[in-house]
């Protein structure tokens, strides 16, 4: 087996951010007419995502998706990376090709011809800096297993997958597919939780994946405790930790916890002047960690170059990052 | 003649911002090789804006147009107006139009169907926060005199002309079109100067729109000399006073000047804190007085209500109202 080309590839949902300020009142307007969760993430469907982007304010479109973010973050950090993805062949489809391959990170899977739009994600943000999303999947779950190119999978040290995909059966396989190569080519996979009502709404499949096919999880506390099933964190980092080699779990301000192989880790979380928007945190802890696992850190210093990434986000509105990363690469060590 | 009904529409490039941070080098690198000019406008065609782009990193996109700045601050103020540019039938005209019409802007020009795509400016930030500016007109000046609608133009009070359009002879003649139609219906015309490029490319036809054509005028300090061909500025001032009914001239830190009807006024510029960026100074200087105006303001409150407007803007990122310019209203009694 030839060693890997490349850190991580990526597999993930390929949305765009419409981004919006909007009123305490709109939100609950919606609440009562269409179930917005304020501050969570609800899937819309592609008319009730027009109906909904009509109401809204003015918008700033920019790149976005859980593991789009992480390739973003890893590649600032010096990464080599790849993703994989489904756009529509649009404006937006070409905005978010051109924002990932801008930064080295190849790029390569057909885009969707006929069909769904570019997926997006219609951000809403109150007055308090809290974000409401709506995401409209569109073509992104179009992904099949015949995107997974085997090759791409055996170049990367890496496969990480992204657990919002797991919202539509035809990315599951394609999820599964990838899962398979890697570790058929002898590569390690990856996955991240994403939020609570994702795990909450596909539990069974993300335990049968934890069991059979992860080797490095990310997550965070909330996230781990609905997989398990457990309001105790210790009896879910318990339960985790019997069935992946490495967890990482990230608390917010608590920092974070990794367990390796039965070792425990407990990393502080870097300090922050002001948090002004905390979107993209477990995005970029995870773009931090792998980058430092691709490079044979040990895990203390992965586990730091995570929370500096995650500090680095959170002090500026938008889930990538706003400076270069691999600055951060010395404060780890 | 019936009263207008509404305050102000615009003639003007229908164009979505790409906003991008870049380094020194990549500008003197584009210098060298493009001429592209720190600090000041391009205009570049679609094969350019194409290969500029691929070079360009990750961009933040959202409307912009120098008439669609104004209109979208003037609205932000209380006033109602419209809006008539092209652009194409793709996302981000979608984009264009979404983001006028969210703020209660009348916008119904016909996209274009075939032919070029949504004109755009890839904007480049350097560390020292200054925008380079590449614009690609694309469809908005496939406006021609067939999308200016005489309803339109003769229900509002002030017809709005923005400079930029007048880089292509399609667009001047619905320029001109729209100048006739708005004195036909005894409205009044406004011009703004946009850039001294600009203005020197088409100095002799400028100068015969605002002999013959145009009420109000906006410009700045630079504009305005060019447009002469006068070096010292109250030279300048003389040779405006003589051709139309109003000149709001922009000074930067030191104000603006207001000939009207032949009595000047000095308006000191709102008290800044922070200065961030300073695009769209002279887009929302004009929102403020074109509000001002069409409310039935003297001359001095129309200034100073421009003036806050501008300041608003420069302290933060990108040309159109992060707050509601209504607040500001109470500040210029």
């Amino acid at each position: 087996m030839s060693s890997p080309v490349l850190g991580v590839v990526a597999v993930g949902n390929a949305l765009v951010d419409v981004l919006a300020q909007t009123s305490e009142d709109f939100i609950l307007q919606q609440n009562a007419q269409h179930g917005m969760e304020k501050g969570a993430m609800t899937l819309i469907d592609e008319p009730r995502a027009l109906a909904l982007y009509e109401q809204m304010g003015p918008g700033v479109e920019s790149s976005g998706g859980s593991a789009g973010n992480t390739m973003a973050g890893f590649a600032s950090f010096g990464g080599k990376g790849a993703f994989i993805g489904k756009v529509a062949n649009d404006d937006l489809g070409k905005i978010f090709q051109h924002d990932l391959r801008s930064l080295g990170i190849e790029f390569t899977t057909q885009p969707l011809i006929i069909g769904a739009k570019t997926g997006r994600c219609l951000i809403l943000v109150t007055p308090d800096a809290q974000r409401t999303m709506n995401t409209y999947l569109g073509a992104s779950v179009e992904l099949g297993a015949d995107d997974i190119d085997e090759e791409l999978i055996a170049s990367a040290a890496i496969t990480y997958l992204e657990g919002y995909l797991f919202d539509r059966d035809q990315a599951k396989q394609a999820f599964i597919r990838a899962a398979e190569l890697a570790h058929k080519n002898n590569r390690r996979v990856s996955l991240t939780l994403s939020d609570p009502f994702c795990v909450d709404r596909h539990r069974s499949d993300f335990l049968n994946l934890v069991e059979n096919h992860v080797d490095i999880l990310f997550a965070n506390e909330e996230e781990l405790k609905s997989l398990f099933m457990q309001n105790d964190f210790e009896n879910a980092l318990n339960a985790v930790s019997k069935n992946v080699e490495i967890a990482a779990i990230t608390r917010s301000e608590k920092g974070a916890v990794i367990l390796a192989n039965g070792q425990r880790t407990s990393i502080e979380a870097a300090p922050v002047t002001q948090v002004v928007d905390t979107t993209g945190a477990g995005d970029q802890f995870a773009a931090g960690f792998l980058y430092g696992f691709t490079e044979g850190k040990d895990i203390e210093t992965c586990g730091k170059l995570g929370a500096l990434a995650a500090a680095e986000v959170i002090q500026h509105i938008g889930p990538r990052p706003a400076s270069v990363f691999a600055e951060l690469i010395g404060k780890a060590a």
